[in-house]
């Protein structure tokens, strides 16, 4: 069966109800109201941020109303929020069309505030994040057994999700000076980590633990991670921790300095197609988070034959173009991984702060947003920027 | 990176190489002699059969030349010869530039009428089959593990690929009356197996056997088959004699009954993508034998996550553009597979042969090729031409 235009219909009609974030969805459950969601109008948190308003990707300020603390929510307000490309794709609709005024940012660290009567997990004055989900069914299967960001009903996304207990009608995220969300969804932050060091630990580091560790690679064995930054960077940290021989593949050759300084192995170059030929089939696994139409099967193509490459990076409207005749070669599988679920969102936390595992961050103010955009699109961000939430 | 000129370049440079037999590619060695490969240029074959002499796509019939026997060689007089949606594909260009006059048929099966002095695998009078590859380097790390066609200096296409030995310039396949091939690249067609029904099994049969051996399901796992055709009728004979409960997966209303008579559990008419929807998360296994660009995240989600679907059809240029939101959710691995090594198809003919498990063909005269091939573009096709070769 072709696509045809059914098909892509279908198709349009699905990535108009779906946000990304990371790589990870946030699956828009139009209107539903999961257990334990306020519907109080009363006492709703005033909050400020920064917004965007339309597809250009210019954030401005905004003043604008979240849910009143329910029962089973904690108020937490925002310290650092790290800026994922994610945020961008969506606010310019690259993965379909989107509400505004819209506040992203789902890599959120902060101090509770306050807690509903319910809520025992936090208390006021502990150390609290946010990532790429606020809500699920915790009914389903998945959610029963971990994997909230794979709820049968949709899970919530952070931000851009309809959501009756919203006032603006959507889920609006981390980019602001603070954020109620359904205890279940945050994460604790261990004493021994900054908060601006978890705060990025909640997208770029989740969606990277996660595949690595499904990959389940012995120590030795060689891993690639293509694509380095945000995401990257912290893929070759943690696979350099769990024991693995990194190879990092990067278009970006100022970034071979650092890559050697994060533990990898080697750095490879990429300027030309070619340079992966020596690396064929060499690999147990490949990582790679680019968020382009890329010779996807090029890169699978590095991996040993009936290796896997998982791609967690997503392209405009999700399509990769693949070539069928290199995966017929390299008997590779290729797949793709979305964010985690919450246990092992808090496995990620608590391991990097055991071990010292930190992204490579640069703080910037409220107002060098639009700027941080653009570098981020310009591959020009070493390697994750946090918003200080204090200058919203 | 994304694609660019250079990869286009590299790309087309790669095609243009390159040929498919099956699910299988022909690499393109161009002129290198392996061991065993007879150059004399004295007592070669005379032959006659059907090429094509351009993109067209129409057949004529030709008299040419093979090789002479040699010491390693066997000689065969072709009964059966299989008609391949592949032997389309190649000789219009679909996959890169061609050769002509090129024969093509790669699911050939005959009687031995001469011998190398070296061979002992074969006796003159023996029944004899030849896949889709005549020759590899039988050196090299695959080539040592029976993955013949994984060859690490390319296999030898039976059609199509440049090779000194041959008169013409490159390998002559199967619409024809006689082939001289290396005994290793023949295999031993039972006496319990009609020669009509053992063509067939070369190409299509082991195609879609050695994928479905290497997924290891269990009996009374789920199994699916996207596209019944010449491939995919013998994949659900094949898994439902492994002791799956097969779904298959069609597009065409009238082969329903058929598939139901293969020993399907379920013959699910995919005439809109919606039709999918039911079998989400479903099945153990997938196996796709569908030849154009087609939706394969929507058919790898009717794979339960973690699953594979495997992909044995190859589009035209084959690429395939994948939605990695679809990826994303399911979390089904996608890989391709090409044929199977010498050892691998003696095996599944081997099976088909004790088990009694055939092809369902329609025996055609020589004269018949060019109506049949519209046929199997027209997915007309019940399920496998075959051509009688004496009648060219």
């Amino acid at each position: 069966m072709e696509t045809n235009s059914e098909n892509d219909s279908s198709r349009r009609k699905f990535i108009q109800q779906t946000a990304l974030a990371g790589a990870g969805l946030m699956l828009a459950k139009p209107m539903a109201l999961f257990a334990g969601q306020n519907t109080n109008t009363m006492n709703t948190i005033k909050s400020k941020g920064y917004a965007g308003k339309n597809e250009t990707g210019k954030l401005v300020p905004w003043n604008f109303e979240r849910r009143a603390v329910g029962d089973n929510d904690i108020l937490i307000e925002i310290k650092y929020s790290g800026i994922c490309h994610s945020d961008i794709h969506t606010i310019k609709g690259h993965w379909g069309k989107q509400q505004y005024p819209q506040v992203p940012g789902h890599e959120i660290a902060g101090i509770v505030a306050a807690v509903g009567k319910n809520v025992t997990k936090f208390k006021v004055g502990d150390k609290a994040g946010v990532g790429c989900m606020v809500n699920s069914c915790l009914e389903c299967e998945p959610c029963k057994h971990g994997e909230e960001h794979h709820c049968e009903k949709g899970m919530t996304g952070t931000y851009g999700t309809p959501e009756t207990s919203s006032p603006s009608g959507i889920t609006q995220g981390g980019y602001s000076n603070n954020l109620v969300v359904r205890d279940h969804f945050a994460i604790k932050i261990p004493d021994n980590i900054d908060l601006q060091h978890a705060a990025p630990l909640l997208c770029s580091g989740i969606t990277t633990y996660s595949p690595l560790i499904k990959a389940n690679f012995n120590r030795g064995d060689k891993v690639g991670i293509a694509g380095i930054g945000g995401l990257g960077h912290i893929a070759i940290k943690l696979a350099v921790s769990k024991g693995a021989e990194v190879y990092a593949f990067t278009t970006s050759a100022d970034k071979v300095k650092d890559i050697l300084s994060f533990g990898a192995k080697e750095a490879v170059l990429v300027d030309s197609p070619e340079k992966l030929a020596p690396y064929r089939g060499k690999l147990d696994y490949m990582l790679s988070t680019i968020p382009y139409d890329y010779d996807i099967a090029a890169y699978a193509s590095v991996v040993k034959p009936y290796g896997t490459l998982t791609q967690v990076g997503v392209p405009i409207g999700g399509k990769v173009t693949t070539n069928f005749f290199d995966l017929i070669f390299s008997r590779v599988k290729i797949n793709a991984s979305m964010i985690g679920g919450i246990p092992e969102t808090q496995e990620v936390m608590d391991y990097c702060a055991d071990n010292n595992l930190l992204p490579n961050i640069e703080i910037i103010k409220a107002s060098e947003i639009n700027d941080a955009w653009d570098k981020v699109v310009n591959k020009q961000a070493r390697y994750r920027y946090v918003i200080d939430a204090t200058t919203f």
